[in-house]
């Protein structure tokens, strides 16, 4: 497989930086006291769409060729994805067809049709989820951009630690969470290209712990039952991404959920900042493990900040 | 009264710079197409202590003589100013004397401890207060930093419209909240001198009109009783700020405390940033009274972002 190359990835950045927000980096001088170490907040909760996912779905829409352009783009996804890939497609003046399980969350269908994407509804079973989507690509002729394990979506999330680095260039780690691997796969790419000796270490669920399982073995080890708050991180990592991470992640830590929630507190009430669970998961991870961190300057992604305010954990 | 020139402003700026945050400024499509305008937001939640009071404080105590600086600072509030005020002297390297009322809530007499300041309770009366903070004073020698109608006070609040204006020059308006009038009347000051053609419209509490009214009948119409949600925006308006308000305020627009839940869950929602009630009330001034800032470019000093998230009123 070819992975995007650095002028790969500066291109993409240029491509769709006139869609996405150059998120701010905040730092908490209280945090960095709990923490032992000085930690860069990379805030992508504040990005379009509250996620990172805005910029995978706008430079994968960007760089379709013009007849695939007029068909339109396709994907199955309940999450950030989904509303991003639809604001990307209605941005770029093209139709954008969402399979979405029935089961799924009013608010979250809602965000789709906000963004102008046209819901398909399904089973809630993933076998139910592919073959619907089949069928959408085959009546539209749309494109399908699957959520992570996807070359252009991986570019585009890999902008996101170009401005990073470019604001704080003198970082000795950098952090992301990790699913499906996009995002960090990514980031471990581009911090290879832009200085090799910054390790790159993920937070992930405990109760999703196929990406440190994986790493530990060498081999893809999908989930079988995922059980965490963490609801933006239960799949399995994409293979693209494995082969990403394997070759530029120095390591995965683990968070339970009770640090997850505590780190989130944190996050609320010393930054003043709305994280989902996802998004609090590598800084618990970061605290569950500060002896690695010790004195260290760390930069943390901060995925999003799509969360139901009514439903807190704390 | 001699008011602080451009240049002192300036001088402050400089002064505190090495010891508060330089916010950022964040806008969001989504709330603007509510709005019908452009909206830059300030982000003064962000700020050290939660709070833009940290700037205040800061340039009160920087400015103390060393004789005067040694023997402490003292105020009485149970707010933001108390914690900014005791974080102040913290780095200043100086005590602080902060007189709170018994039945203050536990977290802000946590907060000022946690910054290093020295509680002095007192009976929960305005009387109370004031002889207590008397007897401290004289007791310490502290010098007393009240929490808005003081000179080097206003001053350091006026220096947070120099970085929104520098950083986003070409505005039609410019809104900050009043209660005391600090925030306020610094921020006319320093607009008045940067760009007399920049109107500076506040936001108020309906449940605490007193500078409304008082802008209203040109003298001070102190609150009788006050009922609001906005928790940090009770206070009667000083006599400095009037002066100033009467001089470089364009307008006081009142909201509900409806109208500011709205806002703040707008805030919440659309935005990803936590926010006290009083930080929401110039956004719901603003959207009770849309026609009258349809198109324009505007800035919004969000105050303040000390809530407690067990309580958020959604």
């Amino acid at each position: 497989m070819n992975f995007p190359t650095l002028s790969d990835i500066l291109a993409a950045h240029e491509r769709i930086q006139a869609y996405i927000h150059r998120t701010p980096i905040l730092t908490s001088s209280a945090i960095n006291e709990i923490a032992g170490c000085e930690i860069y907040f990379k805030c992508e909760n504040f990005q379009k769409v509250g996620a990172f996912k805005a910029r995978g779905a706008a430079n994968a829409v960007l760089k379709l060729s013009p007849e695939n352009r007029a068909k339109g783009v396709a994907t199955h996804s309940s999450g950030n994805h989904a509303a991003a890939l639809a604001r990307a497609a209605t941005v770029a003046g093209i139709p954008s067809y969402i399979v979405m399980p029935s089961n799924a969350p009013e608010i979250k269908k809602k965000a789709v049709k906000g963004y102008g994407g046209e819901i398909i509804e399904c089973e809630p079973t993933l076998q139910a989820r592919e073959s619907t989507l089949e069928a959408v690509v085959e009546r539209t002729g749309a494109v399908f951009i699957p959520p992570f394990d996807y070359i252009d979506v991986i570019e585009g999330q890999a902008t996101c630690v170009l401005e990073l680095l470019e604001d704080q260039p003198d970082l000795d780690i950098v952090m992301a969470p990790v699913g499906g691997g996009g995002l960090l796969g990514g980031t471990a790419l581009a911090v290879h290209y832009l200085d090799p000796d910054i390790e790159v270490i993920a937070g992930e669920p405990q109760g999703a712990d196929d990406a440190f399982r994986s790493l530990q073995t060498g081999s893809i080890q999908p989930n079988t039952a995922t059980n965490t708050i963490a609801d933006g991180l239960l799949t399995t990592v994409g293979k693209l991404n494995f082969d990403l991470i394997q070759a530029y992640v120095k390591d995965i830590l683990l968070a339970t959920d009770p640090q997850t929630i505590e780190a989130m507190r944190l996050l609320y009430e010393r930054m003043k900042i709305v994280i989902e669970p996802s998004g609090a998961v590598t800084l618990a991870a970061l605290l569950a493990n500060k002896e690695r961190f010790a004195g260290k300057k760390v930069g943390i992604i901060l995925s999003g900040g799509n969360v139901d305010l009514g439903k807190l954990p704390f």
